[in-house]
This record gives C-alpha cells, sequence and structure tokens, in this order.
C-alpha cells in the first residue's frame, strides 16, 4: 500500500466562460469540481494504474465534505483528518483566450491539531510500502512539518515533493527521493548533488519536456521522452511521482524507475483531460524512452 | 409567521484580491460566504427586525449542504426541500477598484423536483400571514412557477420580487404586492398602473436614493428618503422587500409601509456589511420620510 500524504487539500473549481471580463457580472457556462492538491492527484494515478493507494492529510468545513465526497466518488480510500479551519478552494477560470486562477489561502492548523495528525499519520504509515509528501504545508503547521513526519514514517521510504523551506527542512529526514522540478531546484540549491549532501538519498529532478535527471547513491541518469509531447502539462509532475513511487515500493532499478516515470508523465500530457493519462500511449512510449547514465 | 421562498438559493462567496490578474494566478487574501438568494437575503433583515420567519425553497449538493449550514449558524428556520442537482454558487472578486463576479448556472430542476416543492410549499404556507417569493427561476421550474405558488398559497398575501416572464406569468395569481425596480418595470410594462392590469393588487416600484413609487387599491403615493444616502448599495432592495412584508402582515397604513421602507433601505446603505443596517439611522430616519399622494 502506497500512503499518500496531502497537508493542503483543495476543492478544484473549474469555470468555463466565453470570455472572462473584469469588473463586470460572467455568467458561468458549465462548472467541474474534484478533490485536489498534489497528495490527491498522485493517489488518483496511482489508482488508475491498480496500486493500493491510501489518502491523508488535513481537511475541514464544508469544503472539507466535498473533498470527501469526491474521494468517495473516485474510488479513493478517504483517512483524512479533520480540522477546524475550513479547507481551501482553487477556482480556474478558463476562457477561450487561457485561464484566470484563485487560490484561497486555506485552514489555520492548530498546534494540537498537527500533532493529532502526526500520531494518527504514523499508525496509517505502518502497513505502507511507500510514503509520499506532498505539496505545500499550510499555515500553522511547523515548517519542518515534513521532516517531523518523514521521522515518524520510521524504516518505510518517503517520496517528498515539495518546494522551499519546507523541502530544505525536510531533507533532514533522509527522505528516499525528493522530486523538486529545475525551478525549485534552482531556488534552494546549485545541484541535485547539494540536496543529497543534506540529506535525500536521491534526487529527481523533473524538467517538463527534456525528462528528468536523476542522482542517487546507485549512480546518476538522464531519462528523456522519445519525442516533443504536446498537450495538457497538468498532473505531469504526479504522474512522475506516481511512478516513482512505484519504483520505491517494488525495488525497480533506477533506470526502469525513470522510463516508466517518462512515458506516463508524456502519457498524461497527451491527454487532453487534467491528472488522466493515454493508457495506449504509455504503453507505446514505454519501450522508447531514452535513458543513459551520466 | 413569514415565509420566504428561494428557489435558486445560493452560496454567495466573495475573495478580497489585491488586484484581480487576468490569465494569471491570484491569492485570496481573504474569504467570506454566506448563504444568498433573493428569499434568503429578505429572511435574514426580518429575522433582524424580530420577525418569526421561515425559509423555502430548492437546495442541492455539497453547495446545498453549506447553504444550509450557514442557515443555521444565522438561526434562520430551514425548510429548503432537497433537489438532485447542485445549488449555485456565485463568486464576487473583490480589489482595490471594483468588484468582478462569477455566477454558477444552478441546478436544473425536474417535474418531480419541482411538483413535489409545490406540495410542501402549499403545507409551508398554511400557518403563514404572508409569503415572499422572491427571486430567479432556476433552469426546470417552469415559467409560470410563482403564479402555481400565488395559487397554492390559497388566501395569504403574496408579495412577488422578480423580474421579466417569471413577473408576467407570476401576475395571474394575483400577488397582493409586486416591487419591480424602474429597470424591470420598463423591461415588461409601460406604467405600474399595467402590472395592476395584469393583476398585482398593488405595486411598489424602487428608484433607488429617489425612493419608492406605490400605485394601489388604496391609492398612490411617492415616498423619498431624507437626504441622498451614500454607501453599500447590496441589499438595498432586499430591505424594501422586508418591510412591504411587515406591512402587509400588519396590515399597516401604506404611507406607513413606504415610510419604514424607505428608512430601512436607506439604513441598510448607510451599514458598510452588505445585508445589514444600521439600527440608529434607521429610528432617526423613520420620522423624516416623506410621503406624498401623487
Amino acid at each position: 500500500m502506497i500512503l499518500t500524504v496531502t497537508l493542503n487539500a483543495a476543492l478544484d473549481i473549474t469555470y468555463h466562460v466565453d470570455a472572462l471580463v473584469g469588473h463586470a457580472t460572467n455568467r458561468v457556462r458549465d462548472v467541474h469540481q474534484r478533490a485536489g492538491g498534489k497528495g490527491v492527484n498522485v493517489a488518483r494515478v496511482l489508482h488508475a494504474l491498480g496500486h493500493d493507494v491510501v489518502v491523508t492529510g488535513l481537511a475541514g468545513g464544508g469544503t472539507g465534505t466535498d473533498i470527501r465526497n469526491d474521494l468517495a466518488t473516485a474510488g479513493l480510500r478517504d483517512e483524512l483528518v479533520d480540522v477546524a479551519g475550513e479547507s481551501r478552494r482553487t477556482v480556474t477560470i478558463v476562457d477561450d483566450s487561457d485561464a484566470t486562477v484563485l487560490n484561497e489561502p486555506g485552514p489555520v492548523v492548530t498546534t494540537g491539531e498537527w500533532t493529532a495528525f502526526v500520531t494518527r499519520f504514523a499508525q496509517l504509515a505502518r502497513p505502507a510500502d511507500v510514503v509520499v509528501l506532498a505539496g505545500s504545508l499550510p499555515p500553522g503547521v511547523p515548517a519542518d512539518g515534513y521532516a517531523q513526519l518523514g521521522r515518524a514514517a520510521g524504516e518505510r521510504p518517503v517520496l517528498l515533493d515539495t518546494s522551499g523551506p519546507a523541502l530544505l527542512a525536510g531533507l533532514t529526514a533522509r527522505p528516499a527521493v525528493v522530486k523538486p522540478n529545475r525551478h525549485e531546484l534552482a531556488e534552494i540549491a546549485a545541484s541535485p548533488q547539494a540536496l543529497r549532501a543534506m540529506g535525500a538519498r536521491a534526487v529527481v529532478v523533473s524538467a517538463g519536456a527534456d525528462g528528468l535527471v536523476a542522482v542517487t547513491g546507485e549512480g546518476s541518469w538522464r531519462a528523456r521522452p522519445p519525442e516533443r509531447v504536446a498537450g495538457n502539462p497538468t498532473g505531469a509532475g504526479d504522474a512522475v511521482v506516481a511512478a516513482l513511487a512505484i519504483g520505491l515500493a517494488t525495488g525497480a532499478a533506477w533506470p526502469d524507475r525513470l522510463r516508466d516515470a517518462v512515458a506516463l508523465s508524456a502519457a498524461t500530457v497527451l491527454h487532453p483531460a487534467a491528472g488522466a493519462y493515454d493508457v495506449d500511449a504509455y504503453a507505446r512510449f514505454l519501450p522508447t524512452v531514452s535513458v543513459e547514465e551520466c
């Protein structure tokens, strides 16, 4: 079982409008909404791939209820822990030219709620093969929150996908894998090797259409997709995390993990719906990903 | 008891942002939300004035639950009837220069849901002194929905506050009072007298800062506020409806009803929060409203 943690779970709402007009009243043509936040999105990919997955994290208020109802609809096992605050919504307004996004701040987590969550997390992590910690920390969670969870996970391998101070502090608990993108890496360190020096056992840097670079204790590799894939990049990073989590669970060799991650990510970009992947393209891409030692 | 009907109940969400930037990601500074829709807003004013009020209408989905939870928080008696569809949200994005509004379409009401609602409404109307029918009809409700409710209300006086075809069709059930604003009146008729000819027993036209014009079976009056009141006009119309509903319940003379409506409306404009009124200003304005026969 893979346990994914989403401390700042969200209800992702998408509005389609003809053209967003500022400082006017806009009629929404249609509304879509679903549970989101990085860990939830990773869990969705794992579930679609047939893996046993459990979703935990923090949720609260009416929006928290909406999030939980959507997890139930998706068939995802919901072990979110209640907080008193109201979970955040994200509103994405899509018109003919582009998307406008509004991000609510999310609940303020109290010290008592955080302590209770760490305890519950340790119980949930016990039967897990892999723990995925993904996304930003909501206000009130200590800056070293991911390090605390990493330690509470004990021997279970941890995959950490976050950025900035949360990533830096999280390294001290020696996560099995961290997955910054190029921009997130540049913000905090000069090289993947620097993150290993700070505690990460392996560093996988995602570079969009250029694929992945992995720096690990067993060697370093660069994996590239067979072709430039045009499409919807939303969810490509979550697909990489899902594939790397499966690799951690199965103990596959690094080149195989990277091949899988690049193929799944490219198949996700190719699918028009955010977070879904093109099953045929995944099978087709898999043998054509190039992996070279570097 | 005054029964208010909100067929298209809403969750009104307000986001404050520094400046809304289209086609970019915007951080929401703070979030406020509450149950809305005209009938709910009128009920809030009636409740604040100490009147016994019951809220009915249609609500569904997670947003419907949020609406009902907010009614409970406000201490309003909730007799909303469930529908399978998802109630609408309105999102108002306020920045330093103005407000941008997004209106969701709301649920599509089925024939069975509508029939069940009319039956339930008739039960709820039985002990009511006055029935307030306010706001737009959601998709699926027949165009003569307000006329059906008016007939189901039997002898109880009905105050109808809507516009366009819903108002025109509603006149056939002979409502005690209709309250179009100047614009809504101009859309469908040449004069208040024309609406009386089509079935309304009394017509009160709201004219913003110019006050009210009433054309009734007992005479015609113009009521004007004592001064031009600057402030937040949101909720001024709901305050007029609330005051007129109280007048119907008590059987006060028309000049007194109009005086009350103008004073309450001006006191609402003066209060910075939408839908709340300035208690001192209300008491101060009341004796200074001018009412003349015309």
